[in-house]
């Protein structure tokens, strides 16, 4: 495998601890070279499925890289650490779900290696840091250049762990999504793409009723924040593909009270 | 345009998304060889203000910089995206006046264009994220050495949107300021400088009265915190240059209800 | 002294002003290829026991490096500003306490200078921010390959200030203890090893009594978070060598009111 210049790391391992300067020392112990770019390192401590969508969302716009992440609440359980090679990258972490949606975004699994092989890993392995102890150091050892097959044994894509896409549905005049993720911002982010959006109808200009948890709204479908009135709910394609509802100037999941996972329906106002 | 090593990055971002990280991405595909340090991410979302405080008194200990900054709460309107030549580096950003202190301190604009080449963007520009799409993606560009007029139009430097600085008076015996900002540490930085308050008389060791909203404090004026005894209350020349309000080992803005905005004056104890 | 390729960087200052950043500019005009990994900025504002415990712990995984670190109440008084050799690094840092925990970890003081060599210095220091006028300046020039004792007057490394070790106690069949730290997890650190505990018989599989502040409960004694059920406590030998305390899935520090410096007793349950 050629050397990867980059390699991205996103966690749940926060900002006020050293874990994180831990895992980029020991890289740099090994791949001296590498450029090392955090992704994030706020996931909720243990929320598997909001690092695999911020990973899924971000490690498209960088070149081939090594993507290691890690919320791994079964560290130094019984579950697998992995190596995964899809589109011109490679995703290192542990088999819980975390990889699943980037390694799709990327085109799909085309091979992955259980990291069985200790000789990449650090000298001494606790059982509660393997970011530090062996997703990094294997990660680091990929980027200069070591062979995936070299990393573990070899594993059939189709066993790996996947996240299952939340619930959605596209119709005539309507879309049925849950929130997928909330940014910094308060913007709610849906199951379901701008694109599956307009071939229901959801386009600018158009007038939608926004329903959920039994409460319900006629928000503007727009652009950008800056159609609406400052202050005003505005549904619109956000800049990750997906169909997302902001307030102008304000934050729609705190106005709204929508969570990852609230179920939503917009319709076409008649 | 020379090549520039160092790419600065200040946004309202926050660091839980991908934000920031997908803007990294785009940069190092184009000029995988430039440094890019991040200022902060922290802005409150869409406090222009605060990020062009923070942006100005940060940039100047930069070595020749292309320094890119987004508080952007009128992306995708009609607001222009801007370059701007200033001292021995460039600012990017949106022409909302956020970089409009720091191109002041810089020695004030040299040249200016609107970003309309398109380019210099990536392929896809979505309606909410020209930082990922324009600012970064442009910037990148002349870090490599793309000459800023290729960037799009030039405009009249005197056109540029700036930020009015806060009003502040300087007079014998005392200053009248407004809070500037407020740090981390709950230090007050107000809009006067420690040499005009110099001027006015405000040195190390003058008893000063601090006033503020109907309130008034006698406070020791120094040099640092530890002028004082621990939790009491000290004016002082900050590194930035400005005069600040602390307290040691405590936060000022806490315990005096200081706030950004907040009129002050600080005249000399009889 | 040979140059260092790598620089790490631990403070109080937080991220959401430019100082970190400003350092990190104040770092690249003099060392423009050394590269600067921050360790975390997040410590408690002025909590030198908190900054020492990240730093010994994150400093080890690192190749040879200037480690910078300031959590400097003093700043601007009589307290001195030091750089410490210690193993193959260079610790730099107000002479507090808050570098002696990692130089112990890295085998001791070897030789120590007072920062007293202006010519290293920025231009202008200011009082109050010895991060980026003088600790950070010096040592991007000890980076570069300055030698030590070019950077001031030569100490008696018996001379430094030291942070005395919490109390411990281990004897057979239990250990006393403090709580050394709490991560970002809520697991409280103990300031006892597991090799000591393993000595006083508190190894995996074995149930131990946890008393604190007049409260006790029974946990179990494991490896790692998943030897227990959700939500359940366990105590286990932590990432950095010692015993820990943690609840799977949750907050133990929360869970059990355990903060930095409370005192606990882990004895094996009869």
């Amino acid at each position: 495998m050629a050397p990867f210049h980059c390699l991205t790391f996103l966690t749940d391992y926060g900002l006020e601890d050293g874990f994180v300067a831990a895992c980029h020392g020991v890289a740099l112990q090994i791949a001296p070279n590498t450029l090392i770019t955090d992704i994030t390192h706020l996931v909720p401590p243990g929320d598997i499925r909001r690092g695999a969508v911020v990973l899924a969302q971000t490690a498209r716009y960088f070149p081939p890289a090594v993507h290691v992440a890690v919320v791994d609440p079964g560290v130094g359980t019984a579950r697998r650490a992995i190596a995964v090679a899809a589109g011109d990258s490679v995703f290192v972490g542990p088999d819980n779900g975390l990889l699943s949606w980037a390694v799709a975004e990327a085109g799909g699994a085309t091979a992955a290696v259980s990291l069985t092989n200790r000789a990449l890993w650090r000298d001494t392995v606790t059982a509660t840091f393997h970011g530090r102890d062996i997703f990094m150091p294997v990660a680091a050892h990929l980027a200069t250049g070591t062979l995936l097959a070299r990393a573990g044994d070899a594993l059939d894509v189709s066993g790996l762990v996947t996240l299952p896409w939340p619930e959605s549905r596209v119709r005539a005049g309507g879309i049925g999504a849950e929130v997928l993720t909330v940014d910094r911002f308060g913007n709610a982010q849906l199951s379901v793409t701008g694109a599956d959006a307009a071939r229901a109808g959801l386009v600018p200009g158009v007038p939608v009723t926004l329903a959920w948890d039994g409460h319900q709204r006629t928000v503007a479908f727009g652009s950008t924040f800056g159609d609406v009135a400052a202050g005003e709910l505005i549904g619109y394609p956000d800049s990750a593909g997906y169909v997302a509802i902001a307030v102008n100037g304000g934050s729609a999941a705190e106005r709204l009270g929508l969570r990852p996972g609230t179920r939503v329906t917009l319709t076409i106002t008649n």
